[in-house]
């Protein structure tokens, strides 16, 4: 039954007022702190924990967010695109347990989960200084209670180097494919697999890789059936799809 | 059991010579006819029935490759982007029935098999114009098994129409969500579902829609977690994705 | 009061079931015609008539939603982007009376309402070329009750052309200034008065006009203070949004 | 009458003679200080206060242009898109009194007036990391004499927050709609609103954010109508705008 | 004098009444033919004939300018970027002589004058299929009262041909360069001459030439010193203002 | 001994006057037929016979330039890019015979000389719709004297296809990559081999192909060492590339 | 009489042995100091005192180019685009005196020339942020002996303040137009003047100003005739061409 | 022989059981340290020393790879695109001697080897500024066994210092030019040479070069045939791939 419906089925009975109701619908799916408007049914309504974009905010704001977040009934949090300072600023906050991943730029306020999803995520990468992005993406599927297994720099270039793990990319329910300069690596494993790729483009290169628009269109482009994008170097957006198709 | 370790085996137990497994290596997965490398084997190393990219093929060329697959055993092949001429001379070619989808620009070779995922696929336009790319869609995800369920014509500018269909869109497995112009239509069902949303621009609207680069934009930048981006108006790879995730 | 309060009330009272109330909310304010929801409260909501957008629609589906409009009780419809095939099927339509403006590439059902805005809205050009577009915008603001009074050809090249509209330009309550290549018009127009300008770029121009862009995005960076910009060759949503500020 | 009649009245009566004349044609309008020619007279000619556009001015040339102002009768200065060491500068210069908002990046000079415009104002963003720029536009329209309501946080991926201030939306005679990411904020307040929106995309985001671009690119082709867009991160010129509205 | 203070001083002395010093100050420099704001004082204002923008006008349009500049007395007019068919109605046109040049795409009413300039233009293409633009360039300056020479298919990669015409080069009062492709014509001539180098980026060339936008970019970042740009494909404004310099 | 020094030795010892000397250096390398200067010494300047580029080109001038080039001494022709039309027109056109490759668009006058060079080119298409630019490619490098070998529709989305033919790929001298879409053909091939791979964008694709800018960034990133890339299109410059490179 | 006639005449004569003249033709018009091939002739080739580009060079690299200049007679150098710290290595290196032009980046070696040239240039700006660039171009014009005036300020927003100065625009040889934001400059100086605008667009702005682009974009489109473009900042290319013709 | 099939062999002769053949297939052309698959055999697959791309990796990662690259018997390295810090880090790494060339931005492990290419390659330079892009080239093509030579400052604007160079242009087997700005120093090159021209774009230059956009368009739309480009300020691409067509 809908919300709608079951509140308007409450309205009916009696069992809440016409005002009471309005209110309800207004003002429960989120607590406004003035600065954000701090979203604590989310987890009912799209099945997730909590999560905050970290870049653009002030160290304080982040930290009142949480704090919202933690006094609405929410003690799990991941933050995402946070620097040393911030971390360090949630770190001595009150009130939580923060762990910092550095490489990823994700905090995080609880434990993660115990997998409970169909399979194994596989996060692969063209080469080394993609790793930052795959982490992102690792980490954000291992919070919302995914296993996952990393394979990085077997870019297309030495292909051989690829290859040789056929069976890990065979077994994969879903596939993250983390990659910068030509993007080509979200093709071929396109080609090898079955199931659905999610490639990341990132801004590893230089001159025309653009900061990642090269790989990404790229990848858009891509021959291989089975392939889709997300915006470049959202590690973060890659985890969170490839999670979701996971538990679906 | 790898492919590669059964042949090692077979060489070794004498069941095949190096140069017969040398020459299975090399030229068993597909079929050479000049004009194009027919893969046979698609169907076993993907799961899927063969499609064929029509646009900047000749008619001559796309009928000599059906008839290389169903010479081959194919017996269902989805042949996208073609228009009458082609889908003229496909119909008048000898050894199959085929079937025209117009407005989705699609033939099929074949019948739709019966639907066996995991549940329903729902197909959502913004407008009246961006039906033609969710035919694309929809046709593909039946053409690979699924079931597909279709809301057209609920863009974000009167949200009143898109929030009336809450409980199809909770109800979906997989959304794809088909939109040009400012292509918000994706954001906006990513906020509403827990489930994927592969976002499909389209190349309706004008001036600064540059023929669908805003929407993709938009849709790759979308606040809402959850959705990837297929490329402008990629009905095919989106309802293939779909059908896809919706079979794991 | 707000809809849903009164909605909500009239379900405490009894006037209306929940499963009465559920379906008003979900289907009254459109009727599903499956290759569109035609929005029949809109002008409630909006203070609106209704407008097709007619580019990307065959003339059928433009003649069933206008069917559909009209049997909805709307009597005023126009239709934008059509052209003169469009045009003809709808004259023939039965139902209605139908006006055609080529050059705007407009179509109007019902006559014009008595002007009731505030003051006079101008639209001005910058050339002889843009004046298809600023009769886009002349006619859809006379459509939703305003009165308009236009000056072509008064591109900035030539600034004493300008200036000798001067009164003119003082005495508008808001300027439409529709322009191609380099788009300077909006900018000393807007030097010139203290009521608002609408910027039209137009397609008007050859190589590095790249279709309007050039203007866009030279209005967008206007040094005089007032300015703002709509689409490329977007007159209606420049008449129309005229017609929105002069009925504040 | 205008300005150019009554001149050339006074010099048929030899109030002024020819060279007087036009020496007053030529000189009045404004102060000539070398780096800058000081608008004295645009608060009669456009109905505003004076305003510093101070990017790529430096602190001294801030100063010289506002004591030229000071002295030729103008009290009341807006200085945009300044810094703290600006700011700094034009605290301890003599003969005014300065506020500085820090967020806003604006320093104000003389006090706000009395609100004497038609309605409220409503300044929404979609997110935390857009509030400096919605800071602009609400303080600039605030300097001009508008009563300014802002509705910060309330971006379509959760588009029950944005719903639940229905009422707000409705009242408000002008919406300034400030959001970076996908933009998507613009159609949906387009769509619930009958009265104009102003668009300001923000450079919030990152990758094929690229700066603010595809908020605008998203903004420009809203598929509701009356949504003009102004330069990214141009809250000034929403706020400024905005107010010229509320007052026709 | 400045035709201002003229104007002022009839007025004083009773010439002229105010009424008609300010009807004068407005309408004469233009006649009001609706379509367009035709320029009768041009030719004294800027010292050159009239030239009509003929892209985007109608035959009609261009017809009924070109009469009202005739009976205006202005009987020398250029009518850029026109096709046969309005070549052919111009030519039809009473009242007139009309000579159409194909390959540029030009039309004159009215002889070319002797040339009374400085010196030679010379005109210079690095290819066959850049010859139209350059012939544009040529008949625009001969109208305009200029000697001009032309050099074809001299480009860049035959170094040596382009050598050969040294004297030539050292010649030319001013040379119009005129390329598509890489466009380094323009450096290569600005090396050779002391006297300024205009150039004309071409739209010819495929890929990514995008229709002249790459001569253009070359030409903008040329290391040669006393180069200027104009327009993709303007061979009019070049040879305007070959022209223009010639006479200084 | 270089030309200019062998010129100057001729003139000291008096076998060419001063003016004789002069007119060598101007006049002789090439031919002024007006619409263009034929470049007559080519083949011994560049060690290959003479091409003309056919775009932009009436065949008209097509047919004056081979005239004179035979003329000249010259009977080997490739004429690039031309259409039905001109081919029609060379090939009634007197003195010459004449073949047209109607899928590259070429034209060869004279036949193809013995090849000569090192050893094999190998020209690659990623799909079947590149075969056209595949074909320039092959056919301009045989006319000048190369032996070449052709592998189509091998890309990387069935990456076994590719791998299948290793032994053809490692015994090729130069390789020509050819691929549209994401042009992830020339990084594989770039891995395999340790030969030059000469990279040729195709505009083979729809939507963000960008018309083979994103094939031609995919190249230019490629993260395999070895591989340099040609404009979009230009498979006669990757065929005559591979020609120089295979006879150096 | 050319140089390589002269020089011809020479050997012939036997005042000059075969390899000397040869050397004389390649190792004479500059000289090679590893880094640089400092020109010592241009100032009789191109009539210009030597010009150094000293943005990418070290402060080593710049001194070691001037010094070789002076020890081949050049006496009067403008080094553009260095900041302080080159100024100070400049100001402390031997045997030349030096001044710094800080605003406009520029140093210079040698006095002033006088003036000689037919009138005088006149440098626009549109803002105050513009100043750096205009400096730059006035500085380069009196370098080569130019007699410039400063026009500061006089956007088009405020159109009554460029109108003012309708005389000094009226009486100028050439007109510099420096403009950042939309630079609609360029198009009003270049309606009000018949000589030639060279329009110098500035990254001033933000936003879609994208560092000079729309300026760039909104000049070349200019629809007044008689402008032309330089690179974006480009004052010392402006400047240079500006005394060209003015030295014609 | 392939590697494949005389594994094949090996197994059918027994000399390798299934799993040690599976076993080398799979791990023996890498080494997986983690953070990266180290390519141990690429100078036997590729005939080169072993590449490490050091931007976006870290000097401890560059370290790790070096060592067990040195482990797996590799004792020539280059590193590229490593900065002081990262020089410093290998230089006092224990097990090997480091060079490090600091404009070229170039780290060395072992001595270069004799050359043993065909013939010279010539690195050319348009400014002082593309020095350090050419000292790249020039390293990485003698790191590889090859004879280089190079000539720098002779850009087109003073086209006598490239002529001058005419003989060494002509002895090149191979050549390199490397320009920024308009880049047309490779079209000129390629006219006067019949050898490959790899064009090597740099981002010097300012506004409209667009870090080495324009260069590299103007390259891939050269007019002389035989030059292929690779990615901005990519020198080390340019050098390997000199010396590998230099080995054929």
């Amino acid at each position: 039954m809908t919300d709608t419906k079951k509140l308007l089925e409450q309205v009916k009975t009696g069992e809440l007022s016409v005002d009471e109701a309005l209110l309800q619908l207004k003002t429960k799916p989120f607590e406004d702190i003035g600065i954000a408007k701090v979203d604590l049914h989310r987890n009912i309504r799209q099945g997730a924990a909590e999560v905050i974009y970290g870049e653009g905010k002030t160290s304080e704001q982040i930290c009142e967010i949480t704090k919202a977040l933690r006094e609405g009934g929410c003690d799990k949090v991941l933050i995402t695109r946070i620097d040393d300072a911030k971390a360090e600023a949630l770190k001595t906050a009150e009130g939580h347990v923060f762990r910092y991943y550095e490489a990823a730029r994700l905090g995080v306020i609880g434990d993660f989960p115990e997998p409970d999803g169909k399979g194994k995520i596989l996060v692969v990468t063209g080469g080394t200084s993609d790793i930052p992005i795959a982490e992102e993406a690792a980490v954000t599927a291992r919070f919302h209670g995914n296993e996952v297994e990393c394979l990085y720099d077997v870019g297309v270039a030495g292909i051989h180097r690829l290859l040789s793990y056929t069976e890990q990319i065979m077994e994969a329910t879903v596939i993250v494919a983390v990659a910068g300069m030509e993007g080509a690596l979200a093709s071929v494993l396109g080609g090898l697999t079955d199931k659905p790729v999610i490639a990341v483009p990132t801004s590893v290169g230089y001159g025309t890789a653009f900061g990642g628009l090269t790989a990404l269109l790229s990848m858009l482009n891509s021959c291989a059936s089975g392939v889709s994008v997300v915006n470049i170097d959202n590690g973060f957006g890659a985890g969170y799809l490839a999670g979701m198709i996971n538990h679906i």
